[in-house]
């Protein structure tokens, strides 16, 4: 199952509105199929994975990040009836699909074919590598990364405003790397006014990933604005990037709008410059406890990059 | 040598004016002598480990974290001449003495009855260890390390002032594990005003290590205040730990007087609170950078210490 949850990252953020999933067939302890949905939706992954196994499906096991789908659409036969039809002996599956046209239906399609199902193993990574399809289905909005990138004292600029650069170029290829696996991004209209940020990918080889920009503002409307955080839902994509600046990033915490926070900081202080997140309303500092757990941390560089994720 | 450092660090911040030095006596692969200076400054390591290995010292090999000292106090006897008396074979030291008494004639008083000097092995170690020592001898003030307390985003309380507690359980009693470790601490006028503070240390066992304390006021002298940071050279002992808040934590950076911070942090975000650090007068970014090395990173309960020392 994590060597299926790595072919499900290849196309995260490429696949909206269908999941980014990954499988892997194995038989007799070999390998013998690896597959993961392709940019725009299609072939899924069992589809990739099957054809690249061919006969030898037959008695196989597959691992799969999420629930065969069940339901026939235009652009493809059911991944559970193609199972189904290859003959695999076991499906083991993460989480089951939250998408009301499968639900259940494809492990039940699998199982009544005889197939063997379990359900359940590597469920948290399965949640993390698709949160963007499932945040989109259960709270009808995309999945929110907050990035932040401070002083050790939490400042994202000097008092005079300079800002350039805080982190160094390894923090910020990261960034860049980050974008690429997100549908949307989107600033504050202050740093837009400020900075003018770009905001595209400069990674070699990623320069067509570069994210759709929004700006956040109350003040103007138009294609690539929206008026308040709790809008997003009509963003394009299942991912969206917060970039700032502190006002923006507070307005997406006062509405418990962020879902993770990448949070990259150099070694160095900063003292009474600029901090990263202005007002969210906080009234008590026993509210702010128990809503973020660190998953991730790493050196860039000389800089640190730490991921937390909203414990809900 | 880093069984002798581990001995060394024993009397960290309860040796002054004497260094806390460590002393590991090998004998064909076998430990026969175990020393570090004592409380107060005597016995010296040397002296201790070789009353442990007794006779056994003849031929051996002697591990110490700083030259043995060349000089005769009333206190002891030079600890140069103890391992001659003693017959060791070989002397490693890992730095050279810089108090100008031994500063040298510790190891040639060992070369020159044929003992075997070797010097230099865990050097950066020893100079971390006995930091205290070192900077009271080449810079005459005691070493200074800054404890930061802080959010994700670097603040130290709420708008409205609430700070208790940013950090759990944890994280505040390793803060007195290290106020256990200096001769004094200090915190701002304002600090002492708004909360009074015990800065005692109340761990079991260690009730009786508190540090004395003193106060940053331009505004009051006397006994326990000092006037600005470039006057703690009349401080006692040879570490001294500044805890807050924001405004003193600014004045010693700016003077460039912290050699080490300690930054604890707590898996929170607070927003438009009350930031660690008030002005140091950083004029531009670029000269931030540079200055703070990472040398170690824990966590304690939910929270994360990240330790750094200054790049000089």
């Amino acid at each position: 199952m994590a060597a299926a949850l790595t072919l499900a990252e290849r196309t995260r953020g490429r696949t909206a509105p269908n999941p980014n999933v990954g499988c892997v067939i194995v038989k007799a302890g070999r390998v013998i199929g690896r597959g993961w949905t392709a940019a725009g939706g299609r072939p899924h992954a069992e589809a990739a994975a099957l054809a690249q196994a061919g006969t030898e499906s037959r008695g196989a096991t597959c691992y799969v990040t999420l629930e065969p789908c069940a339901h026939v659409s235009p652009r493809g036969p059911a991944c559970s009836d193609l199972l189904v039809a290859a003959g695999v002996m076991r499906v083991v599956g993460a989480i089951e699909d939250p998408d009301p046209r499968t639900a259940g239906a494809g492990f039940a399609r699998l199982r009544s074919a005889g197939i063997i199902v379990d359900v359940g193993t590597g469920a948290a990574g399965a949640r993390r590598t698709m949160a963007g399809f499932l945040t989109r289905h259960t709270l009808d909005r995309p999945f929110v990364t907050l990035k932040l990138a401070t002083s050790l004292d939490g400042m994202i600029a000097t008092a005079s405003g300079q800002s350039r650069w805080i982190t160094g170029p390894e923090a910020r290829a990261h960034v860049h790397l980050e974008r690429s696996r997100h549908e949307t991004i989107l600033v504050g209209r202050g740093t837009q006014d400020a900075d003018a940020p770009k905001l595209d990918v400069r990674l070699r080889g990623l320069e067509d990933r570069s994210p759709r920009r929004f700006i956040l503002s109350a003040a103007t409307t138009g294609d690539s604005v929206i008026a308040a955080p709790d809008a997003i839902g009509d963003l394009p994509g299942d991912h969206l990037f917060v970039e700032g600046g502190a006002a923006t990033a507070a307005a997406f915490l006062r509405h418990d709008l962020v879902d993770r926070l990448l949070l990259y900081r150099a070694p160095i202080l900063i003292g009474g410059g600029r901090p990263a997140v202005t007002d969210v309303g906080l009234s008590d500092l026993g509210d702010a406890h128990g809503r973020w757990r660190l998953y991730d941390a790493r050196a860039l560089g000389s800089d640190r990059l730490e991921v937390y994720e909203r414990a809900r």
